[in-house]
């Protein structure tokens, strides 16, 4: 591809300009959670909206339930097209008094290795990630005039609360989204070296566990032996969720996991991800899930159940001899592949009420669930990605599988059809929602560079 | 014995005057845990001192490390000697908007079977129950001149606050302690009807786990499946405490625990108190302790281990998807007879350890532990006491033991070497330590006549 030597030199000389850009958009404390900034939110989107029109995409500005989606399009007939998502609002930044310095006055730091990086918030979730794009889309246009291929952006401002609107907003604008394949700039490289595109995403089933027992706190003294506890009831109900193995013990909880195929278990394997490697930096050695699984396999391709939360009783300081009237737990599950949310609240609801003495009571409250999402691993584009990844970075790209959900994902192959390319050049120690947010400076130059390629890896590909 | 009659006779005569002493005594706001009040405190020993000298008694104000405590002392050379120990000092009363009337301002009610009712902070614990021991000895000394029997009254200020500075005063003062017996009133009435003498009280053993997995909380997203969850290492340790049958699983556990007399459990099968009496009010129905015993041997002769509080994780509202850092518990244990709670101590931490992985940590905090205290059966203060109660009450009272802790019996017998009776005659509803907290009128009235001729079978009964 000779005729993208150009436009990868011009993202290079132009870098400190893109930077500019980009601490402009950063300085704007577009936080979607808090009605205080919701006209920062407005002014965030007409930063895009101004920035994306002079690119040359005709953009508007649209209203949704919560803050505004900007929509730029650039079609180019007989060529593939992309609907590329990111989002323009961010985390609130408390605790403030734990910043190095203001999380809106962008800066550059040097690391102790002499590296650079962007500090404030949103530099790397998700306004880092989304100029990437922008820039890389910037510079076909500066040095070619137009785009390789079709593409369509579109930035969100609730993605931190929940995508609030968004899908409503997107079965409503169905016809203005067509594409042949979505493309997310909000996910991490493997390491710092080693790029990674993101094919799995688990699902995620969450459940609040209340058992009452006696019809008040008690006395430990006088009723201690005699009376139900409702920590003891809650506790065996948690202990029995896994086998000796690590393994769910729900009745059919594996039904519908698959195994990864033998080509993906292959390159996981020469990872040599060690659980030394993955738990080490949280201070942990052994991995606490199933017996004989690789660890990547424990947090990518095999379902999970963890209890996030328990309460009961007294938990202030010192002693107390009660025996509490109720505890409660809250319990999730990752789910993969064809676990369905319903039937594991079923399952899960009676594999609690079994467990609860026939005097007691319990409440099973079911929060949300969201299937797994699976990208196919032979369609055309995840190749084309690959490709134009390894001839950016020297090295083929990691597929993974998130752990975690981007409900989003799901709603885009559910209301449109279409299969999502998670591509994202952050990296696990961003301190994303945290305080001193990052992003690596070569993580924007050379992901505004990957993105360069990618687009000119489709515009090559022809109609797919 | 035919000279009690003119006593009973004037307690019955008095019982308005009585009231008033004891309404007197109610208003005075004397909550021990609360600095605010030590003035108050001070103001209830000094009410005392003079009602005590009043009485003949040589009585003195001693200073300990809290409140000072109140010594009155009527010997009587050639009789029994008695050492009555009470408590002036009284619970804080919050909630106070939960409170008919003020708490500090005692009333008489009348309940719906026309039964009347001493309404008050401290009206049952232990203002009222206290009185009943002083008027029995004011009408003794009004109609006989002097009291049956030697009598030494000791009233701390500090036992809602753990009794602090009374043990070391205690010991301090061996020598002025001297006596046959410790009479104690504090404790409940078998029923309304039915009078009690609590033999045995069950020690504790008390300890708080905080099990800590990864060195920061983690998204069980991203974590979830590989990282140890300190919820379900917590979990499994509590569940692990008990089997199937409610048998406490810790090595050891029952050695040092003894059966009942044959005499003592065929008066507990006598008394038909089925799982659905006890456990009814509390809206339970199933006993949750030790298969095949009695409920009155699951809270009074066996030992119980609780959970007390749990607390680990997301315990707000809603949904956090968070794998806890840390996760904590309370455990108690109820102990009889000769266990040693040193021991337990030893046996709880090693299980607690053995189920703890390699790379998490553990800590075992031990609060507080005291041995069980049981009377002996066949003392001959105990017979005397049964023969004076079944005198008042038409029926003999039952032997009881109490399932909680009153750990200064422990003191008096390791200090002084002497045996305590728990007479007491209050009722479980009470309400003692709650808003509204109220003291019946016949408790008031026929608990001093039973102490009225407990005084008199003391001293018919001559030197013990």
């Amino acid at each position: 591809m000779a005729d993208l030597d150009p436009i990868l030199n011009d993202i290079d000389a132009d870098l400190d300009n893109a930077l500019e850009r980009l601490f402009t958009f950063l300085r704007i404390p577009s936080i979607s959670t808090d009605p205080a900034f919701a006209t920062h939110c407005r002014e965030a989107a007409a930063w895009l909206e101004g920035t994306l029109t002079a690119l040359g995409f005709e953009t508007t500005v649209e209203e949704t339930s919560l803050h505004p989606v900007v929509l730029a399009s650039a079609p180019k007939p007989g060529t593939p097209h992309l609907l590329f998502y990111g989002h323009y609002d961010v985390q609130p930044v408390d605790p403030l008094d734990q910043w190095e310095t203001p999380p809106f006055e962008p800066r550059i730091a040097t690391d102790a290795n002499g590296a650079k990086r962007i500090v404030g918030r949103g530099a790397s979730d998700d306004k880092g990630q989304v100029m990437t794009f922008i820039e890389a889309c910037r510079a076909w246009k500066a040095m070619a005039g137009e785009l390789p291929c079709g593409v369509t952006i579109l930035i969100e401002g609730a993605e931190e609360n929940g995508s609030q609107g968004l899908p409503e907003w997107v079965a409503a604008n169905r016809d203005r989204l067509g594409a042949d394949i979505v493309l997310v700039c909000d996910t991490s490289m493997w390491n710092p070296s080693t790029p990674a595109i993101t094919t799995s995403l688990r699902g995620l089933a969450y459940f609040e566990v209340k058992v009452t027992c006696a019809s008040r706190d008690l006395h430990s003294g006088f009723f201690g032996g005699a009376a139900r506890n409702p920590i003891h009831v809650l506790s065996k109900i948690i202990a029995d969720l896994h086998d000796a193995e690590g393994r769910v013990t729900l009745p059919g909880f594996y039904e519908g996991v698959r195994e990864p195929p033998e080509d993906l278990l292959a390159q996981w394997r020469g990872l040599d991800l060690s659980a030394e490697k993955f738990l080490g930096p949280i201070g942990l050695k052994e991995p606490a899930g199933e017996r004989g699984r690789m660890i990547i396999e424990q947090v990518q391709s095999r379902p999970a159940c963890d209890v996030n939360g328990i309460i009961g009783g007294y938990t202030g300081e010192g002693t107390k001899t009660v025996i509490a009237s109720t505890a409660s737990a809250k319990v999730s599950f990752r789910l993969v592949d064809d676990q369905d949310p319903q039937v594991l609240a079923r399952t899960f609801e009676a594999f609690v009420r079994e467990r609860v003495p026939a005097d007691c009571k319990v409440e099973v409250i079911t929060y949300k669930g969201s299937r797994a999402i699976a990208l196919p691993f032979d369609m055309p584009e995840l190749a084309i990605a690959k490709g134009a990844l390894a001839e950016e970075w020297g090295v083929p790209p990691v597929t993974v599988g998130a752990g975690g959900s981007i409900p989003i994902v799901g709603d885009f192959k559910r209301l449109l059809d279409r299969n999502t390319l998670l591509i994202g050049f952050g990296l696990d120690d961003d301190r994303i929602h945290a305080p001193n947010e990052k992003y690596e400076l070569a993580s924007f130059h050379k992901g505004t560079r990957s993105w360069a390629r990618i687009l000119a890896a489709f515009g090559a590909a022809g109609k797919l």
